[in-house]
């Protein structure tokens, strides 16, 4: 059920003290090989943190063998010390495993430049070392075969429940853990997520079943339009299984994951009472249903507008307007809970049939300008979303 | 102070029972000439209420001798009826006009292609037209010399004051009414405006002293990032004073009048605690500046920071990080209320220093990369703007 259900890997989750709440939140998931091919997506933030131009560099030796993660802090904005302090930390962790974790543990092949950094927490800090290198040995310490839901664990931010999730398939395995509650915006959702196989794959094939599944997944999510600094997806091959499978089972495989950890994602948005499905049909081009829907999911009056239970076609017809999509005002149905509140741009179903009492609500945009369609997932904008991102700094 | 303060306009405001409350909600602005030139701005929605597509169409016309604004009633999303209803309007105002108000009074050469038409309030319902047109009657009534302020209080729908400015030139006047509270997006703030002169001016002169001044004013503040269906901003020249000022002269003093409405506007923005100017320095290009200070004004979580009076510089950068606008993330400062927080994209002086105490805030993001610079006035968010905008359809 999550990052360590793949052969081939371990991970653990350890408090280091750089959350003050002395929570977990130092995080390590070790491949043991035999294969060690990676692929990673990043964001698409000009702005990167240092753990993610780090990480960058990493993914172009084309070998991953250990990732380190820490909450508590998300080493961006912070200059060239930043970017030492990664350094440092991968150096660090190269180290603690070379030199083998357990009396008796086979000590690993590894350098620093084969280990990714994720960080995540407030902008514009630096971590305190003094913290997280000790957190480093302790999470070496602790790693094991079934550490994957404590390292889900210590990733944690805002985020209210641990997020982990596995797919089987015949002989062969994906499994993943996430993190990211706030700051999730498309390309990517603010988030730290690491998915493991024990699939045998190389780099190319992991790469391409990785852009594809974040494509429909992670990118198609949206909580508050506001992009991170950090957000990193790392998929990590061990080739335990010693199956093969095509690029489109992976591909299906590593999606299915994907998708389970972005729901979980947008389900526990920061200050969420509405898991919103946005349905774009009927559009001359993919891209135009993708601009359409995530258009409709960042616009403050829809979602005000959902958390207060009322069904404004109105402001969801304004929203759409301001796309550049293919489609014409008097010929866009809208619907909310299946009920057609608009047809042709205009009042048709009586909006108190709408039932909005639920928190699953589903909008549908038909624009009536071809065969294409995407479905983007967000949030309502209620008082807790004011009341914590107001209230605490991150 | 207001639309009337120019020689050669008559205005009115009265409550035709739109508005639940029975508040005013019918104003009627009358230009007696002796010229009737007229400029317009309208929304730049794809979606544009029946008001917008007939007063464009009016506009072509080159002549506006009166503009008839109804709160309580977008009609926008309405098809076909809705439109036949805005035209009805038009040929109902100018049919009492063109009869004479008023025993004794002068009867006006109008046509309904003579007549503007500018609605506000909920997208989606048909306007009742049984209330509407004697509220035309009533208006028409009361038009009177000073008539302008309760103009601006019938087109008000959740502002908290009625809007209305003015600029005097020597021998010529500019004057202004303004609503909007909500929706306030750039190109243009969600807005109704009309703006009179007894200036001496030819359409064209109008046009280019309007885009001018609604380009530095009305597309320069962001409330929501939410754009309208039914913005208009009017330009209504009466030649009445017999002065002809020069481009450059007409253009200062519009701009004058915008600047001082859209301050309005913003400072009455639904829900909001601050003030914030976003000014961006050391651009490349003033698109760039625009851009940069449009993408942190529409941020949700610097929003709520300021709402917290966090001075959350990292959330600052993490939004320039999202724009296309010419910058090394390793050379921007960041000040908030002149504290220079972040210098070359890391922390510089404490944040600690910030006073965010006040209602004023400025934002500073000095790019360096070139000369140019722009301003973008938007407001924090807060638990009213959810409030206010979940609790009411609007």
């Amino acid at each position: 059920m999550t990052v360590t259900s793949p052969r081939g890997f371990r991970a653990s989750g350890v408090a280091a003290g750089l959350k003050p709440a002395g929570n977990p939140d130092v995080a390590l998931v070790v491949n043991d090989g035999p294969d060690y091919t990676a692929a990673a997506v990043f964001t698409g933030n000009r702005v990167k943190a240092a753990p993610v131009l780090w990480s960058q560099q990493v993914l172009k030796g084309g070998v991953v063998r250990a990732v380190i993660l820490n909450s508590g802090g998300a080493n961006a904005c912070t200059g060239s010390q930043g970017f030492r302090d990664t350094h440092a930390t991968a150096e660090h962790t190269a180290a603690v495993l070379r030199n083998g974790t357990k009396a008796g543990a086979k000590p690993m092949m590894i350098g620093a430049g084969d280990v990714a950094v994720c960080s995540t927490g407030l902008i514009g800090e630096l971590l305190p070392m003094d913290k997280l290198l000790p957190g480093v040995n302790a999470a070496a310490k602790a790693l094991a075969g079934d550490g994957g839901p404590r390292a889900a664990e210590a990733i944690m931010t805002t985020d209210t429940v641990a997020k982990n999730a596995v797919v089987q398939r015949d002989g062969w395995t994906v499994g993943g853990i996430a993190k990211g509650a706030g700051m999730l915006a498309p390309a990517l959702a603010t988030m730290l997520v690491v998915i493991t196989t024990d699939a045998s794959a190389d780099n190319e094939t992991l790469d391409a079943a990785l852009r594809e599944a974040t494509r429909l997944t992670f990118d198609r999510i949206d909580a508050d339009g506001c992009m991170s600094t950090n957000d990193t997806v790392l998929l990590l091959a061990s080739g335990a299984s010693d199956r093969q499978p095509s690029l489109a089972e992976l591909t299906a495989a590593v999606t299915e994951v994907c998708h389970d950890l972005a729901q979980q994602l947008i389900g526990d948005a920061e200050g969420a009472t509405k898991h919103v499905a946005i349905e774009v049909a009927g559009a001359a081009s993919e891209a135009d249903a993708v601009q359409v829907g995530r258009t409709v999911a960042r616009n403050n009056l829809v979602k005000t507008a959902l958390f207060g239970n009322d069904p404004n076609w109105g402001r969801i017809l304004a929203a759409v307007g301001t796309t550049s999509a293919a489609f014409e005002p008097d010929r866009v149905d809208v619907a909310v809970n299946g009920v057609w509140v608009c047809r042709g741009g205009a009042a048709a179903e009586d909006r108190s049939k709408v039932d909005l009492s639920g928190r699953d609500v589903t909008i549908t945009v038909h624009l009536h300008e071809g065969e294409l369609s995407a479905t983007i997932w967000t949030t309502d904008l209620s008082h807790a979303y004011v009341h914590e991102n107001s209230a605490y700094s991150s």
